[in-house]
């Protein structure tokens, strides 16, 4: 919308015409009558500064929280994930404090100083590292999307979550510090005759998992910070592998081991578990790249529009298979299309923010986005997506389009199959 | 560096050539001989998914946190402040928990449900803003460094702070999320004289600047939420100005009062404080642009050098009046420069990290930055600074370089005024 059809678009809504409150199509909800009260806070000292302290969050904003799944529920806690809350997340970074969680046996307590990371297998020389090594290697930081494989799994065709923190909250924006792989398996040599790397975590469950050398030389990354610090715990203290673009649980966290074979290994997580069911009743295996995908993140499912009038829709979108190159909206369920304003930096294999503005009638619609990436791949629908592959079961890689319907009321609802 | 330099570089330095620990040269501190002992974290669950849990730091990284100045006594602690930890920060982002906080009478409790901001003076509509009405607003979210004009007072022609955290760590990356200023005031609509905007916050100091109204329409925002997540109550909860690249203290937090006016109001914080001594007795006013600046980070006062050999040179480049253009880097006091690698993105008033290799032979060295913006201004010595300004008593706007000094030990140490 250009400045001054924009312009024109609030006054019309605004209503600023008396002293009173205004109208149900107002953005402000009052124009001035008498003088603005004198808060407390103006009249009394408030807080000091705690010594040292680590800040936390306002005690008004406790609502927003990672919460664990409420819909597919988990009979044992030693293999479970929590959840960052989307619809409360302004721009493409996540908060370590709400980075959302998965491990297959808890979170371990590391001790960075006595921490080992070892290369071996085909390579000309091992090499153990410790902390202090790895730190001291020439160090990049870059912005990427997170996501888990299972990002949407209990919600393909029809609706099982309520908000968007529940239908696609395995999603983070991270900014991450580390090592490239490459600089340390240059180090080590690697025997021409490797193909493929193993790592593995210090974790209960040894988590392994196989990825093509190519990848890892390519873009992969030891990463011993995030968003400005040391790794948290339970995203991988001390260090971890980030593979950019790809699905999260081969970015190995807690990594001890990474070894170089001329074959993968095809552990449990490459067999029983994040393959995707084809409908001849095969499985497709080593389908790791996170392809592109967006979701509105406001309005989204649980919330309410107050006031017909100007609303912002504002959303995420990525890919793993490079930038975001354009996000359309629609507010009729797929019917039309118009394209959103996408945010900057758009950057490689991370979050882009889009926003387009929506002049709420008062009546039923329904949100959707679709984003496209700089390959020319177009998000599908859940349709499209079973045209390819079989939706039954404990179905990973959903980046079907979600839609959001908003009834009379303004109430928001996750519409998954129904539109 | 090239790649194969690098290698050979490293190759060099590494010495992988026996079983036991390498020598003092490496950048690994072993080849591999034992097979590396199974931890006792690979053996037993870790912690489980705490339910709705706000993610904390490892309790391995309680040493990295904000800290009051350890130079500058504060005889009352009403008007204080704390300062990043910048020698452990890697990347542009700055973690909440860890942003620099400065106020004039501690932080106020402000409840969000019962926060009002008003708009008024010299327009044609005054306004009145609930939260809820804020958020509905177009919003746009953008990175953007923020300092506070006092950064580095303390040490202007002798060193009187040990660390990176102590001379230069009333610094922060952020990215903000809000309304652009602009809007807010159309909506109001602006008397055609209208020159001036005052900015008055909710706390006990009602803290108040005056700002040119070019400005404040050219790319001010009012913000509401900081790296993903509602602003934190020590930088503003629920609502703040940001006016990028300039001092932060016209970033007036707590927003309650936007007032236009023909002409600025000279507070106490635009006559008494915030300006700047000049060689003629005068005292040079709104002088509120942060001018082109670096420092490196690693290797930075207080730490130590471990080994001689491969070290990355890392630091933070920013500039209140555009982009970073290049930085150069020296390891001799000065006398030879060298250009170091910027990492992307590169962006408008925004940290910038950069990055330089250095091989270092064990002896005496001095490590300065100097970065040039996108405007061609180039960071100066304190030297030049004294040639145009009055350095003497508690004087802000501190861009000088930054020389740190390393002796043979690897002790790096503040040699500002000594190199």
């Amino acid at each position: 919308m250009a400045k001054n059809d924009r312009r024109d678009f609030f006054r019309r809504s605004a209503a600023l015409t008396g002293g009173a409150i205004a109208g149900a199509a107002a953005a402000t909800s009052a124009a001035r009558a008498a003088p603005l009260a004198v808060p407390p806070t103006n009249q009394e000292p408030g807080r000091i500064i705690e010594e040292s302290a680590y800040g936390v969050p306002s005690k008004y904003e406790a609502h927003v929280k990672r919460r664990r799944t409420d819909v597919l529920k988990n009979r044992q806690n030693l293999s479970d994930w929590s959840m960052t809350p989307l619809q409360y997340q302004p721009g493409i970074i996540t908060p370590n404090g709400l980075i959302f969680e998965r491990h297959h046996a808890g979170t371990p307590d590391i001790d960075p100083r006595t921490h080992r990371l070892v290369i071996h297998g085909m390579v000309k020389q091992p090499l153990e590292f410790t902390m202090d090594d790895l730190v001291r290697y020439p160090s990049v930081s870059r912005f990427h999307f997170h996501e888990c494989s299972g990002n949407g799994l209990t919600d393909w065709v029809k609706p099982a979550s309520t908000t968007v923190q529940q239908t696609h909250g395995l999603l983070s924006g991270v900014l991450w510090t580390g090592v490239p792989a490459a600089t340390l398996l240059d180090e080590a040599g690697i025997d021409p005759k490797g193909k493929w790397v193993l790592f593995e975590g210090a974790d209960a469950s040894a988590h392994t998992r196989s990825v093509p050398l190519e990848k890892v030389l390519d873009d992969t990354l030891i990463v011993y910070a995030m968003n400005g610090e040391a790794l948290r715990p339970e995203n991988g203290y001390p260090v971890r592998v980030v593979i950019p673009g790809w699905e999260g649980n081969v970015s190995v966290k807690w990594l001890r081991r990474v070894k170089v074979s001329d074959q993968p290994w095809y552990f449990r997580s490459e067999t029983a578990r994040y393959t995707d069911p084809m409908p001849n009743g095969k499985w497709r295996k080593f389908s790791m790249v996170m392809e592109c995908k967006s979701v509105i993140t406001s309005p989204s499912g649980g919330q309410q529009l107050k006031n017909p009038g100007f609303h912002e829709i504002r959303g995420l979108a990525w890919s793993g298979s490079g930038k975001i190159r354009a996000v359309d909206v629609s507010t009729d369920g797929g019917k039309s299309w118009r394209e959103a304003t996408l945010e900057e930096p758009i950057m490689d294999k991370c979050l882009t923010r889009f926003k387009a503005p929506w002049d709420w009638k008062g009546g039923p619609a329904v949100l959707m986005s679709r984003a496209v990436d700089s390959t020319g791949y177009v998000q599908p629908t859940v349709a499209e997506i079973q045209k390819a592959r079989a939706i039954a079961g404990f179905v990973q890689h959903h980046n079907g389009i979600q839609p959001w319907a908003v009834n009379e009321k303004g109430e928001v609802r996750n519409a998954i199959g129904q539109a």
